[in-house]
């Protein structure tokens, strides 16, 4: 990936490395993003930028906008986000400060950092970019259901929220680990960051969305794994759009479903139970042999972050078990993940 | 609905009636939407507006912009599309001159009337609307899949562009007729010319599609029927997300499966064989369950234009017989239509 956005091609590339904005920050739950950036892409940043009051801080090293630029950033990530999802008015001047450091900016926002007069005119005055990651490519095709070279393993869901980014993260990882020729595919605004590039499904018209997740992972060596993030749920009443078109385009070979135990009730909804583990495999089974025949079920990520060592590792025995296929956390890690990553690539 | 556009609550509602633009067309299969206002709005068609060379009429009154404004005419429809979906400029004179004429205009192609610099400078000197169908609403919210009152029909199909329009709309008159309490859904550019409203399905956003859905058939009388237009299919390895999020989002009571005997393959992919009626049935059952768990098939409607009566008549009674649920063609109509609407309304 070169240092530049590369709009034409259809997938964002961000210009890389990074450092990380915190703002006035004093609440660690508002600084996932910048959690998330440190914690899988620590190599891709520099450092991180407070203004002061802020309380909050990854652990990397603080510096000013001209000092991580002359340590190699070439933009500043909006690491925080708030309440309403604004770019506040204190921000502003450091965000400026920034562009005129010679760095640009990347942010995820609802607001749309184009949509601010001030960074607009500091970015056309000083030929520096401003780029939403929610903001999908122009010129997106429109699906054709042609078979792709090259492996792919999705993550899906019982819910949204619950781990289909960092599952993703960690089988690339692992993948890694195993000297296997994989990439990460993000689908969301976290995971486009971490990953440099990809594409917001979320924010893709509907007509096109199969189309954009064929774009998302392209033609590749007959041994290279993409490990596509996954969206939504099949059954969620409000995203499912999103889940179906990412599946069909991405044409998984293997695919692994992401649940939290004990979550009773989908997001968001007007009080919808939550799909079985078996039920998201049977759907996911069923919809996914339209584009891949091949298509098979590589095991479960439990998110069980809400029990303690031993009840998990309990819970997860039984449930692969009484599945019949691997049961691991992915943040826990340990023989339970190797042994599903080993289905993964059966 | 009122003779305006209301943006603001989630669905277009266009200025009527119409005169029906045919440019200088001379390929009658480039004025299908011309023929579809006649054939299914005619109340609202005060006559056609033609340019020197037209060989292609709808049989209307042809008339001038001014004299089209003079009967009460409030909008132009640009009723005929051509190669590429452009709006060549030698209409353009002629549709500055409408809007002098005090008509807004009204267009489903790829190019928007607003992108069009003559246009865009005649409508806001003139205070006229110009209104491209194509355009989603602003603002829709995500779904919640909160059930809603009222009953709801969604027309589904074994592919793209096999009648799925016509036949929501052969539905309501015939529920029409019966005196039964509907509205016919717009999803599309030409069921919402037809309609004077309704969303453009395909062009929203994927996270808002089946808020999108949600909106298109609001709360209702317990009686009251909405006749959903559908789109594409959900084994379509293109437009699948569009048909989840209008299946999920429409919560239908019936669904009505429209197919193309004869035909084989998926519109415009790499060989997808189409999917069985069969199919279909069960893949909506099962996704469309999450939303209404007392959704049920109320039968099938083929499009026999490429059979004789006999063959036509031959081949959906034995379809009736096999599937064990009425065929019709709506086109045809006759007594097995009949039976159809009687199924839907059991």
């Amino acid at each position: 990936m070169n240092a530049m956005t590369d709009r034409i091609a259809g997938v964002l590339v961000l210009p890389q490395p990074y450092v990380l904005f915190l703002g006035d920050t004093t609440v660690p739950g508002f600084a996932k993003t910048a959690f998330g950036l440190r914690d899988w892409a620590a190599d891709k940043c520099v450092g991180e930028l407070r203004l002061p009051g802020a309380t909050v801080t990854t652990g990397l090293e603080a510096l000013t906008a001209a000092e991580a630029h002359a340590r190699g950033a070439r933009a500043l990530v909006i690491g925080v986000a708030n309440l309403g999802g604004v770019i506040p008015a204190n921000w502003r001047a450091s965000l400026v400060e920034a562009l005129e450091a010679g760095l640009d900016l990347i942010a995820g926002m609802h607001m749309r950092l184009a949509d601010i007069p001030e960074l607009a005119e500091a970015a056309h005055r000083l030929g520096r970019q401003l780029i939403d990651v929610r903001v999908p490519p122009p010129q997106i095709p429109v699906g054709t259901g042609r078979k792709r070279s090259g492996k792919r393993l999705l993550t899906v869901g019982t819910d949204c929220a619950l781990g289909k980014k960092y599952t993703a993260l960690a089988l690339a990882r692992a993948f890694e680990r195993r000297g296997i020729d994989s990439d990460f595919r993000a689908s969301g605004q976290t995971g486009i960051m971490i990953a440099g590039g990809g594409i917001a499904m979320d924010a893709v018209v509907s007509d096109f969305e199969a189309g954009a997740a064929e774009l998302l992972s392209p033609d590749a060596a007959p041994g290279h794994w993409d490990i596509i993030e996954g969206q939504g749920a099949l059954t969620h009443p409000a995203y499912a759009a999103v889940s179906l078109g990412l599946l069909h385009g991405s044409q998984p070979d293997v695919f692994v479903v992401c649940h939290e135990p004990g979550r009773t009730e989908m997001l968001g909804t007007a009080g919808y139970k939550l799909t079985s583990v078996e039920e998201i495999v049977e759907l996911t089974l069923l919809l996914g042999r339209r584009t891949n025949p091949a298509i098979r079920c590589g095991g479960f990520a439990f998110n069980t972050s809400a029990l303690g060592e031993a009840a998990a590792t309990e819970l997860m025995a039984r449930e692969s078990a009484r599945l019949g296929l691997p049961v691991a956390d992915p943040v826990r890690g340990g023989p339970a993940f190797d042994v599903l990553v080993d289905s993964c690539l059966a």
